[in-house]
């Protein structure tokens, strides 16, 4: 049953699979773009993991957020990830979860801190979490503007959101993405980590603060920067 | 071995065996009522989950507590599903787990507060707590008593149970409802998912209150109301 | 290889398994007695559970402590065990463990309190601590002095080893009690459940009380007392 | 693919499989040195544990460093692992590990005190945490610098490291070794058992101290001393 997007489609799908240890029930999508196609593939609503089928993935417009291809609804929160994608043209795929550890700092409205090295490996500074969302912004397209409120905390807050692939709406919980679809996920699963280890960090002594930069910035650079010397570089 | 019953036995069994990852033991029993047959069927008392039978369903009269099919004696907690059952037409199916979160709130006396879309998008409020019973209430008819006490929890508060599913016995643990097994069953699983998320919540910050109710009712109703979105609605 | 302890051995090494779940590493034992014939069967020192095999066994006279037929060393801990049933002529079980929740409690010191109806359908109230031991009894005989200040727990507090079938160790862990193997590693389980709903509850409300007694004993006795009516009593 | 460490290369594999549950995602490595012949055997870099072969072991010079069998790159943090070898001649191997509750201990900047017999068992007194680097001693020799601020913890506390084999490194995670692989291995997994009861004792009670020194004593050394007598003496 080839398409055009059969391999943009296996990347959401296998993403989505792969995530399934995070979300809670059907409480979480994986979604894969291809920028150039200006197209992403994405979850259906409300379809448990155990019958999800590659087939089943909705092929959306980037544009237009119109179904370009497959027969089942998309995501009802496709137009958070639409927004996400259309604002950062780096990111080639989002993962939404509600793991438990991230969603209980979304409930507190604290940011997750660079608490350790296992943090640093992975997220250059801090966590942001979004501002509570208006009325009227609940009430109207409210995924998209889901999507917009973290493009605005990204913004306001001068962050990155290649050197900080993740974000907690409040009350609500973590949004996640990566270059590719290996990324998000590994993104996602890192982040949960990383919320339990400093929420266990936290009640043990509320005033632990950040790491110093020095030691953030050698972690995370000696795996993300341009002189990144962690894994293999020897010819085998 | 067909009986009157044989759906309402195998609707009940089943979410008996769904909800072994929630009880502890055998400190837990699900039913199913056939309301306009006037009966429920219920798990027999201290039977333990492996080597339950579809036949060892207790069906019982909802008006008179009478067994009316099955060898074996209800569970003890019968006396609580009946309680239910009359004061509230609309419940099909009740499910009690000593799922250790819940119990926990429930141990501490205080209600699980809406902290988060989770929690919104199965619960539309907090999860009430009962007053703990007097002395008589619990030397006589202690488990009738049990049902009576979240009865009044409901109408003194003016809770609606089809908005609020779930309630913690103080001192005890969570009784859970639905439409009917199936329901039931996925309330009782989310209780205790948002109990987790919550009390690490509140952990972390004591001060975390419930969400703004537009968040909560477009969660809510986004999949319980009557203009639900959520999930397939296109032809396939 | 037939003795005349089979059947003691045998299930003394089912309760050694049973355990598994809550002793962490080798880190645990259980045995059982003979009272009439004066000997306990009890798990060797130091063998991992997964090559426990029945004849692994050391039976051993209650009243002398020695040998009486086994080739492997008892446990180190076999003191202790002879020490309660020495003093307690209804136990006919022993199950130490390292248990994650109730150790946390025995290195804080603390008695875990019946916080719900959970803890009081197996212990009617309190479970105790001891007092630390003093040096002279840490340096000889350890483990006798370790039996002996569980069995002057209850003789000072006034308590009741077949009520409350379980104490923390101070700065140790538990040991738990019952009438016969499988009463004992039922107690065990529960103990560690319920030590965990009361660390969470006290984490959440660090005032939670003990519930009333006439709720206690209710649940207590309904399950234990001589009207008990918990399980299945018709004829099948 | 016989070499001449072959048997050296064996092990560190294996220790490496038996700590995959205390590392997250890849971030963990374990290595085993032969003394006499200066050298050790260590985790290649970045690889995954289901694909890690006995093969995949890189061999180095425990004087100069330098890699000498072995076609993969070995991991990021051999220098830290060399300068434990060079300080400490009675460790036999090393194993580092982001287990979740050691890691937050160190994250929160605490050594995890000796609170129960569990942690008397295997450590005789406190886990130390080292001091944070410093902007110097992250820019050039990171990982080497990290091995001699444990050092430096070591000799400046007077501690012993053969009585107290583990240390956390401020704002990172665990070092733990041992005599040889299989004990480093243990006392990794104790460590993190320990490191979780700990956290569970404070938070219940903050001020809980450390055990008295005489049952530490008594604990440490009927394991670990001349005198020893827990685990099997009589002849079989």
């Amino acid at each position: 049953m080839s398409t055009a997007y059969a391999d943009l489609k296996e990347q959401a799908w296998r993403a989505n699979l792969d995530i399934e240890g995070l979300v809670e029930r059907t409480w979480g999508n994986a979604s894969a773009a291809d920028i150039p196609a200006g197209v992403m593939a994405i979850k259906p609503s409300g379809v448990p993991y155990d019958r999800l089928a590659v087939d089943d993935m909705a092929v959306v417009s980037l544009e237009t957020g119109e179904i370009v291809e497959g027969r089942l609804d998309p995501s009802s929160d496709a137009p958070t990830h639409l927004a996400l994608y259309r604002a950062w043209p780096d990111v080639g795929a989002i993962v939404h979860t509600h793991s438990r550890y991230a969603v209980s700092w979304a409930q507190a409205e604290l940011p997750i801190d660079c608490l350790g090295t296992t943090h640093a490996d992975h997220f250059r500074g801090s966590i942001p979490v979004t501002r509570r969302m208006r009325k009227d912004e609940i009430a109207e397209e409210y995924e998209r503007n889901t999507g917009l409120v973290i493009v605005e905390r990204f913004e306001k807050g001068g962050i990155d959101p290649v050197e900080i692939p993740a974000v907690l709406v409040a009350c609500h919980g973590p949004f996640v993405w990566g270059g590719n679809a290996a990324e998000a996920v590994e993104n996602a699963i890192v982040l949960e980590t990383v919320a339990c280890m400093a929420w266990r960090t936290r009640l043990l002594r509320p005033e632990a603060g950040p790491i110093d930069d020095a030691l953030r910035d050698k972690h995370f650079l000696r795996k993300h920067g341009p002189g990144a010397y962690y894994g293999q570089s020897r010819k085998r």
